[in-house]
Order: structure tokens, then sequence, then C-alpha cells
């Protein structure tokens, strides 16, 4: 536990420090954490195969590098998805004495669930208002996960899903949407005051990232519980003291951060 | 070898009024075979779920539906895949005692390699100059298959990769490159004197696509054949008798069509 404070108030004014700076600082930062979660996802997944991997950590920093271009360029991402296809296919070919198939497939996908997913922190970060709008992803998360505790232990009578998180109640799962929302919206509400953004109605945008966000908050914790649990692993990694791997600690933001971006692209008009 | 004739004399006019006609006809037939491939891949590498590839199915034909839009406007695709990469993970947790992280990922892969990948024959046929320049794709992959054969048997030696292809020789590929490539120059050239296409230098495109196309069907065809080496199966289906099912048919269109498309998308000037 003292290891996990510790590791905490060292690591919290970083991580806000890269979000406030954004930018390239941002995008090396997410690139790295990407790259550490596609690791930590194919060490419980597969069994070491250097060069398969090798070819998809390329592609994610192809991906990390070039995100602003593969993102908002037409046929860029598709592009990019057929090239990543097409590599790992000739790789299953010429080496096939040292992988399959299932192998290629675990390569594909972790890239999607460690780097594509997280870098919406990056690409929410830099759209418009996304200095003060990529906190929603933090404060759905976060939010929600503390609002669960609480609530959980002070009311929780119902078990959510014991076989995948035997601590989780209903009444908390409920209780964390509703503090994650409250929250969102009380700092749309701030956000409103304190700015004048005439381009975007904030606090519809912050009430659907909170109540959206937290609910998938909570589906990409019981997610990577479901993986672990399946790979028998306790945890990810433990590239975080006290807290674990990249894919222990960010497994609520890899799913609010797209939340945030969809809805912000969605709302703000541009 | 008969009922593959048939099957062939009667399928090939299909497919060329399909190829002709393009539009709404190419997209639904398309979708039809991404669809099928999907089937024949699920059945080959997990075991029935039918809730999770229901899902798989659902978010293809979304794709083909809206395959237009997907494609050509800005963060559609990364939104498309990000929601279908969502409810997976929400099936994950909620079914979680019916699948596993695992089955995810098939599930994903496959809406990829046999829809997705596929979908470039369509994409390709309605780009510009699209009617002519999409047979390139059927060149490449039938030509290449053709002049592999016939250089293979007059004098093919050494063995290509005899654990996934017995009968492949070095030189029956070299060859098959250079009969695809052959033809595909004659086509342009052929283009060129009929049609004057003043936006696209015809011969690079034809040189390029007949070259990286055919290199890749003989790549598609042998990923099929490890895939089903790997799974244990002959084929991946009976849908056209004789000659298998859309997978064993189109392994290699599956490769050549995303080059004709994504080189096209490069060389034409719009």
């Amino acid at each position: 536990m003292k290891t996990r404070i510790i590791s905490g108030v060292v690591l919290l004014p970083v991580l806000i420090f890269l979000v406030v700076s954004g930018g390239i600082w941002l995008q090396v930062a997410v690139g790295f954490l990407g790259l550490v979660g596609m690791r930590e996802f194919y060490q419980a997944f597969s069994k070491e195969n250097r060069g398969l991997h090798t070819i998809c950590y390329v592609f994610a920093v192809i991906y990390m590098v070039f995100i602003d271009q593969i993102i908002n360029r037409n046929n860029y991402f598709n592009i990019f998805v057929s090239v990543f296809l097409v590599v790992l296919l000739i790789y299953t070919v010429l080496c096939h004495n040292h992988t399959n198939a299932m192998e290629g497939m675990t390569g594909f996908f972790g890239f999607f669930y460690a780097c594509f997913l997280l870098s919406h922190v990056y690409l929410a970060r830099e759209y418009t208002h996304g200095n003060l709008l990529i906190w929603l992803a933090f404060i759905a998360a976060f939010g929600c996960d503390t609002g669960a505790y609480f609530v959980g232990v002070s009311c929780g009578k119902h078990k959510l899903i014991p076989t995948l998180s035997p601590k989780k109640t209903i009444e908390g799962s409920i209780g964390g949407i509703a503090t994650a929302t409250i929250l969102a919206l009380i700092y749309g509400w701030w956000i409103q005051r304190t700015f004048i953004l005439e381009d975007v109605n904030i606090l519809l945008l912050c009430g659907l990232t909170g109540f959206f966000g937290s609910f998938l908050a909570q589906i990409g914790d019981l997610a990577a519980s479901a993986m672990k649990r399946y790979t028998g692993i306790k945890d990810f990694g433990n590239l975080i003291p006290g807290h674990g791997g990249v894919l222990d600690r960010f497994d609520s933001v890899i799913l609010t951060a797209p939340v945030v971006y969809y809805i912000m692209w969605f709302l703000v008009n541009n």
C-alpha cells in the first residue's frame, strides 16, 4: 500500500504535466505507454515470438509518429491497417515454422487494444478545446473508480459479476456512474463559467462523456480482469510499483479516452 | 475436375457481370462473399460461438452498407474500429462464461481478413477508372496462378516452401510474377491505345500492380495454406463446388484487390 501511494504521488504530477503540455511530449509518452502495454499483452497471451512482436511494435511506432496524418487524412488509416495485415501475413508465410495464425491475430489485436485505444488520449488532447476536455477521460475513469468504491463499501449488497471481480457490487457500479456523471457535469459547469466556448454545448458533452465514459470505464476494468483470469496472471506488468502494468493502471482510460474523443468530434462544431 | 470446370463456366459470367456493373450489385455480392468468408474463418479457428460471431457479422454488414462513408470520410473508419472493439469487449465481459479473449481476437481478425480486405474489390471498382483498372486485381491473381503452373510444370526444380505447399517451385513463383506483370502491361498498353486517360501513367500503374499484386497473390495463397495446415482442414468451405469456399477461391484476390486500390489511389490524380 505504501509503495502504491508513493508511486502515485510521484507519477501523478508527471501525468498532469504531460497532459497539460500536450504536443510532442504527450505523443511520446502515449507511444511509450502503448508499446509497454502491447508488450504486457503479448507476454500474457502469446509465447515468446520476437519477430512477430517486433513487426507489431514497428507498426505501433509508425502509427504514433504519423498519428495526425493517419487519423485525419482520408484513406490513411485503412492503408495503415491493410499494410499491417499484409506484413503479418507475409511474416506468417515466411516464418511458418516459428509462428502460426493465432499468434498473428494476437499481434494484430494487441496493437489495437493497447496502443490504438490509448492513443485517443493524445487525439482528444490535440482536438479543439482538448486542453480542457481531455480531463473528462480521467474524471470518468478515476471518478467512477472512487465513487464505486465508496458506494460499494457503504451500501453494496448485490454482486455484479463475482466470477470476474468478486468485490464489485451492482450498487457500487451505479454509484460509480452517478459519481462520474456528476463530477463531469460540475467540471462542465466550471468550464462554462470560466471560459466562453461558443461552438459546443458543454454541459451536454460533459454529461454524455461522464455517463458513457464511466460505464465503459467499468467494462475496461472487467475486460482486463477477464483477460487476466483467462491467461492465469495476477497483473499484466509491474511498470508502476504498487499499481501493476500499463494495462492494469490504464484499463479504464483505454476506453474512456475514445469516448471523450468521439463525443468531442461529434459535438464540437469546427 | 468436371465439377470444378462446370462451376467455373457457370460462375465466371456472374463474376464478370457483377464487376462490370459495379455499384449496388457488386456491393451486395462482395458483402455476401465477405460474410461467407468470415463464417468459413470462424468455423476453422474458433469453436461455435453464435453470439460473438453474430456481433462480427453485424459489424461487417454495417461496414459494407456504409463503406463509401466509412472509407472516404475523416475519422469514420477509426470510429468504426473503436466501436467494434468496444462492443467485443462488452460482450467478453457480459458473456465471460461462454467466451474468452482469444475468441474475441479471432472475431476481430476474421472481419479484417475476410471482409475488409475483400471489400477493396468494391472500393477499386468504384474509384476513378475503376471500371477499367479493377481487372488488374484478377489479372494479377489468376495470371500469376496460371503462369506459375505452366512455368512450374515445364521447368520447376527448386521447391518454394514444401511444408506449406509441396508442389510450388521457385521457378514457378518467378514465372507467375513475370506472367502477371507482362499480362498487366499488355492490358495497360491496350487501355492506353483504346481510351485516353490523361490523369494517370497507365503503364506504370499496370506494371506496379502486376508485379506487387502477383507477389502478394502468392502470399495470400500460402497464408491460406498455412491457416488450413494449422487448423487441420483441407478446405475452408464448399460454397463453390470443385473450388472450395470463398477463402479458398479468393485467397489471392483478397490481397491483390488492396494493392490495386491503393496504387490507383496513389497514382490517379483527382
